[in-house]
């Protein structure tokens, strides 16, 4: 099904070439300033045609909200959002060429999309397309709207590799990123400004962004592409969310990252690199926590961070990317998300044919050689939505909880955990 | 919420110290041969205690069918499991010691679940721990029964690290083992028996396991702990399977192995090291497929295969892992999950308390230096409910189309593309 | 939640007041061809300015389709539907007038927004709106298409009912109209042409609809309004559709009938009537079926009703309605609709405004004197897309149920049941 | 599905003739107080054998509760209930004799369930035993100890017809119950305990129960059955319950109610009679509401209202039943289920067999003449399980809400609407 999401819950729809692509939001709290002026921005970072490194597919992909709203303030009825389809040339689009009916595309969805649904359309695996994903990122602007005005959340994601180019490449010291201290400095301060400094491949950091803009180019010329990984940090997000068992937050995340097209992995925290350490050193002690938001240390308002009351622990390091037992701590949530090379590429290659005859495909037309930097915002699209849909499971728990008489083991909703402590002794 | 799945849907419950354990599986098709016979193995497996190197907590996790079948056929109706705590001791658990009550273990959920529920259990994190796998693994049982006799499907799992010994340690020549050869014949062919012939690793090398097994021991004695890699191949899949967009396969697959306790990440096919690669050769282009199955060519009697329509054509590589675009082509999947090192050892650890004072936590009692080996059937129990839930959606669409005309662009459901190619020249 | 339905899922979204409204349907089975004209024609029956009866707003509700077809056939893919507001002047809608603002309509959904979403906006409950109703007709349209290709489906509603003007008074002899020759025969052979014929009432007998005709022009006159009671039969439903327990067939069709606006009461088959009746009479024996379907009998082509076996054995009464134990069981399905006085009527009102001070209100601009005629073909819609989705439910089941093999106490999907008697004598 | 509610989940298991039956209740909220004794009271008031009216099925329905609570409070985790079948007779029940085996019994599951699952079981329709309802029961006590705790809510269900005995017969003067004043004075203060006065019947009346027990009486000798009505009304329900469009709150009471076995109708407020209403008299028009609330008008004491706050309007009538526009207003919620007599009779029944032939069934064996009595607390326990989910649904929204700044068309939660009034002055 198309939809994510069990409170806040989007639904998604468009292919390439029909009229439109958008998607609805349900369960968007009432009372929250919202525009198109709010909604455009990430959707301008994810379009095509940004660089000489992407598509060169010229849209507008101007958003519209066709309802849930009135004076700028959501109702908590459904949110429609559209973006229209105003350059649709199916026949040229994924790699075209005279054999494209011919021949299912390697590595595309042509062949899965005809064996799942028996139906071959014009542009083979439709729904696989990128453009897909606008639907994704207009939701989560909404989401991303609330998160920041309610709770102060932050999220950006950078690319952190492409091909073997990595930004925090594995050493003897630090065999995961996650114990290097440039690492765990730059997702403190990190910003999305800041990452588009660093257009068009948005590493945020010159010389490897260089290097990274080369490997990329390389491929491009070769009419082949390349793969790389995107690395994403969630700030200020509240502590408690993410459901034991089955929907621990790791588990959406990955569910979320995993469903964009073209991914190939997930990892939360410390990540691969993590499972070759002893206990003894992964473990992450508690400390004390600071007394000031890490979004009032970065000048945020009180007024927008009221509801963000802070543990009174946390972590000395953070192996755990802010996540315990399935439910976040308030430390800074981050994790990579790996994506393959594109699989249309202008090289001839041999394959065999819907006929079941072998021969030699050659795609035509518009192509990505590299998606890492449009993904950026995708990513911090499906992150968004993820927490968005945690707070409200938790919020619904919180308020529901709120009303009852509190006994020996347990704890007043925003208090502190001294209290059960007192109690219990 | 404890609930995985939509068309064939799993509700667990269950600390450590209640009554029982188990879960509800709802949506299993009528007239299935399913006794306690068909459900024990996999609980034994997954059960601690076989060896010295895992928890030596005694329990005999004997399942019971409350519902849902007579005369051993399933009903249609939901089949509750049920599971006995037979071993409860409470302040022995997790740790124990006279200052569990004080400090929140270092990475376990001690802490985030008093953040997120404010109720302190007995157990620290109840549903964190990883009796809670139980009913998972009762309910795949359910599942891989189905999947066995109408599809032949086949779904094995392995060790394939423990710390940094691996089974196949990335190489110049074969940067993931999803280009290896030695790799691909073992997924072609491995079986549980033959990995529990591997006990207590489960990793089929007997010179690597050996290895894997004094690392393991060497934190034992230690009293620390250390984490690894599973492997796991799902074979003879139906090809057609996965949503797109939201529920391709890998995403629902990475939702259900991160939502595995102590998982760190999750790669599909060619993984992390598939993004290094170019998409001129990670693209798996296109063969003739053989005209025997999978499980034919293994001995499998044509009553165990019938409903194996197997697609038309195969890949020659398969660094999808056997999905593309979200969707299942027949070929092999297969996937890596990371687990940390257990976040409860024996060491006396420096931490932070619930009352804010930094101290010394010795944590006493049963614990496991690894958790690789039991990992194993749960990795397998989750990946069956991953492909169950999968095929009924896909089913019910196939089911839906049968029933239609069909036109110039569609294909008779079971039948050749090659009508399909033959209608559009 | 905007969602209705597992399998087949609509979502839909829209206020009267803004861009435009509609739906997303998910789970569509691929290659039914579809195009706007099968979707029209429903919401043009429901459409307001048809008469002086109802409400003039003139609005043309011209359907797009905006994704998930090529080529007039379903890819299997969400279709997204679309009607534009043309006809927007909100401080003129439900009612307005000087005072709107200052007090909330008596019964009508003002208050209860206002309590529940905390904004206010310029049309009051926005969704409570009948032009909520657009989004669910046109999805029904994709419904009704698939059942009447697949399984002959046939679905008519009709006005039974306006005010105290009845078309099957109850009686002594026919306490309920389950009993009553006359109403058995309309259901078996009524059609939506037939029901159009007598617009703008859409009750299928001449002189009762001109009695109800004159009922609903008096009340107009008055600035009044009444309500009434719509009739709905499915015909050639496949039997085994419902859900045990909690998604009864009956269960899903009350909840979707009490789900459109103004609704009171629903009825299954006998009603309440039957409940006055003792079992001995309201117990439907069986008899041997026809073995001509309905739908042939009528005249139905085979290609339309090959998916339609029909059960061996049929009922000779129908108290039922065509479900028992929650599952259909082949016969006509019949239910009843109750729908309040429409609130917003002309006549000044004494009520109480949102500052607590008492008042009257007097409601200005069009408004419906009675609902029930416009409701006939949502009271359709809604009625299609249960059947849908339980539709697909079923057929998941069935198709996951045929690749099993037969045991003792099991029957072939599509064979009659005579096996199984002899396999347990 | 066996599930029901999306926020507070319950899903249910269990035959008549399995180990037990029971069900998982998901999303309790942590830290309420909960045993066994909260649970057991309603369990056994829906028992058979209470008296000589109904089944003479001796069960002890002992619920144990197997996870979800430590130290008598929940811990948020999923809650299982369960109940033993303690006396399994399958060939005895529901009928039994000698041709059981031959015909399906009219009006019963028994033919629907074979047609659906296609297997054939020794209770003929397994779910659809009334013994199903125990997982239904148990839950809602979970639901109904948060309700009353948190908010007060009263839910009191009564016999209110009994075949043609009527407590409140339509009169002239009072065509619907809705406009009784004796009516409307019963629902305020009807309690459980009063209701139980007047057993084994459950109709509050003395004289009309004694002619309700009668008329069991009759048809109980006569080996037949009859059916009749039970009217339910929620106290002290939260305003702003119920979400527009599909899940209205009427929506989710009537699919709610008409999945109890047995129900043919379900009607709210002024229901079926309503529909005959002009409008001038059926509308309900505010007036300022009490400044007590009900719940403490009868005494209850702060500590259990404290989240009660109610609406500063309230309806002069109650025509509505507390819900408009889908959405509870705080006034008394009331409604009423209508249920069929019971197919399993005692009579000999010409019907015809699994084998298409004609003969007499004779069911030997117990059961209920009358469904209603036990009824009672089955309407209670789905109604709470409607009440707490939409609750839950609610409190997200509220939460979610309440930390957004507040503008000029928007009121603070839990505060007057006078602010509102003034700002858009």
């Amino acid at each position: 099904m198309s939809t994510f999401g069990q409170y806040f819950r989007v639904t998604t729809y468009g292919e390439s070439h029909g009229r439109s692509v958008g998607c609805i939001v349900d369960g968007v709290p009432p009372g929250l300033q919202l525009t198109e002026a709010d909604v455009q921005p990430q959707m301008t970072r994810r379009r095509p045609g940004q660089s000489a490194l992407t598509t060169p597919r010229d849209e507008k992909d101007r958003v519209a909200i066709e309802s849930g709203t009135e004076n700028g303030i959501t109702l908590g009825s459904p949110i429609a959002l559209r973006v229209l389809n105003e350059d649709q040339r199916p026949k040229d689009y994924g790699g075209g060429g005279k054999n494209i009916d011919a021949f299912p595309r390697p590595s595309h969805a042509d062949w899965t999309y005809l064996e799942k649904y028996g139906v071959k359309s014009s542009s083979g695996g439709g729904r696989s397309s990128a453009r897909e994903t606008i639907g994704r990122v207009a939701a989560s602007a909404v989401a991303e709207k609330y998160l920041r005005v309610a709770h102060g959340v932050e999220i950006v994601a950078f690319t952190s590799s492409v091909g073997s180019e990595f930004l925090f490449p594995p050493t003897r010291q630090y065999p995961t990123a996650a114990n290097n201290p440039a690492f765990l400095e730059l997702i403190d301060t990190i910003t999305r400004d800041k990452v588009d400094e660093f257009l068009p491949v948005r590493c945020p950091d010159k010389a490897v962004c260089k290097k990274m803009e080369e490997v990329i180019a390389e491929y491009r010329d070769k009419q082949d592409s390349i793969g790389g990984v995107v690395t994403c940090v969630i700030r200020n997000c509240p502590s408690g969310l993410g459901e034991p068992c089955f929907d621990k937050l790791e588990a959406t995340l990955a569910h979320a990252m995993l469903s964009i097209p073209a991914t190939k992995g997930f990892e939360i925290g410390s990540g691969f690199g993590g499972c070759e350490m002893p206990g003894s050193v992964h473990n992450d002690p508690f400390v004390k926590a600071p007394t000031v938001t890490p979004a009032e240390a970065h000048g945020a308002g009180a007024s927008e961070t009221r509801a963000s009351r802070r543990p009174r622990l946390t972590t000395k390091t953070n192996n755990s990317g802010g996540i315990q037992g399935g439910i976040t701590n308030g430390a800074h949530i981050y994790f990579n998300v790996g994506f393959k090379p594109p699989a249309t590429i202008g090289q001839a290659q041999q394959t065999t044919g819907y006929d079941e005859t072998e021969g030699t495909l050659e795609a035509k037309g518009r192509h990505d050689p590299c998606v890492i930097p449009r993904a950026v915002p995708i990513v911090e699209a499906m992150a968004a939505l993820v927490v968005m849909d945690a707070l409200m499971a938790q919020s619904a728990r919180q308020s529901a909880r709120s009303l009852l008489p509190m006994g020996e083991m347990t704890i007043p909703v925003g208090e502190s955990h001294s209290k059960l402590m007192n109690g219990s002794q």
